[in-house]
């Protein structure tokens, strides 16, 4: 926690009470491999930092296949934004890839912390400002690139993650199937 | 600007100070169909409210193929955000669908305003998450459902929208070929 804190810090100015409240409405927790954080179907109550770790947000379509919407790795924040922000039961579900360590907050008291502490909101900016610049990449490269150019990026972006991933989770983030994604490692390695 | 400071005041307390700073950094302009009110290569000084018309912004890439991010419509707010955020030149285009009127806000003057008036801070985050919330379902459609179930959600989300768009807009928003938008077409008509 003390590590978010001092992220936070070098963003914003934070105020002893402030970051009182934040120790007081969250929890840092440890997740064994295979953990489930959300499930579809469930209200969304919490909102997680990775500390370390790798977690996976994806939905399940109707013919129960799955399609990765986000790989979590360290320092970064996962949960269901669509079921907060439109208050319906979760979409996703949220599992752990490998044994991870998350900073759990309650969603609606972390909510409430702009109006007990406006100071907080220019941090809030920041990640949504990253979390949309970051999306727009995403569906742009999802546009004009190819699959193989996208597995690189990938790869940059998340580079130990197929240790602990399998096929289907990449090719499910890809967009592509896991033949596609099979075919491009071949390549890749000749 | 009237309507834009309506809806401002309906979300936060603007104060008559804050609500003047907003006028004196903007400024309303009409463009006929087809102006470029953003060239790919430029720095982006500027963020548009859409207040009437039809915008498009767009990459092109190496073989000259257009990509389209986003339609901008009535009550948007369109601009190249990976360029502002990353302090980069414009990677988009964004030109006029039809005659369109839009506020153009100077964009580092806009920025300036959180510091200035901080009590600007929860609309901004409003605009955040729900921009958040609209790029998450549009990437898990991309990866969940079939170009025919996309092309039915478009059709909702921009009801009038054929009138003044070309095929390859709607195709390349999509990430589908013509070919592909034009055989769902004839199968809805069916």
């Amino acid at each position: 926690m003390k590590e978010l804190i001092q992220k936070i810090k070098s963003i914003i100015q934070l105020s002893d009470d402030a970051e009182e409240y934040l120790y007081s409405i969250s929890s840092v927790k440890s997740y064994s491999k295979d953990s489930i954080l959300l499930l579809e179907g469930q209200r969304v109550k919490k909102i997680f930092f990775i500390i370390d770790g790798c977690l996976r947000s994806y939905c399940t379509d109707k013919k129960g296949k799955e399609h990765t919407l986000q790989f979590g790795i360290k320092d970064w924040w996962i949960s269901d934004y669509i079921a907060i922000h439109t208050d319906q039961h979760a979409k996703l579900t949220i599992k752990c890839l490998q044994d991870s360590k998350v900073i759990e907050f309650d969603s609606e008291k972390l909510n409430s912390i702009f109006s007990i502490f406006p100071e907080f909101e220019p941090f809030q900016r920041f990640l949504l400002e990253r979390h949309v610049v970051s999306l727009h990449r995403r569906i742009l490269n999802q546009l004009q690139l190819t699959a193989a150019e996208r597995y690189d990026i990938f790869l940059d972006q998340y580079p130990d993650i197929e240790q602990f991933t399998r096929n289907y989770h990449i090719a499910s983030y890809l967009g592509i199937t896991q033949e596609s994604l099979s075919r491009i490692r071949a390549e890749k390695s000749t």
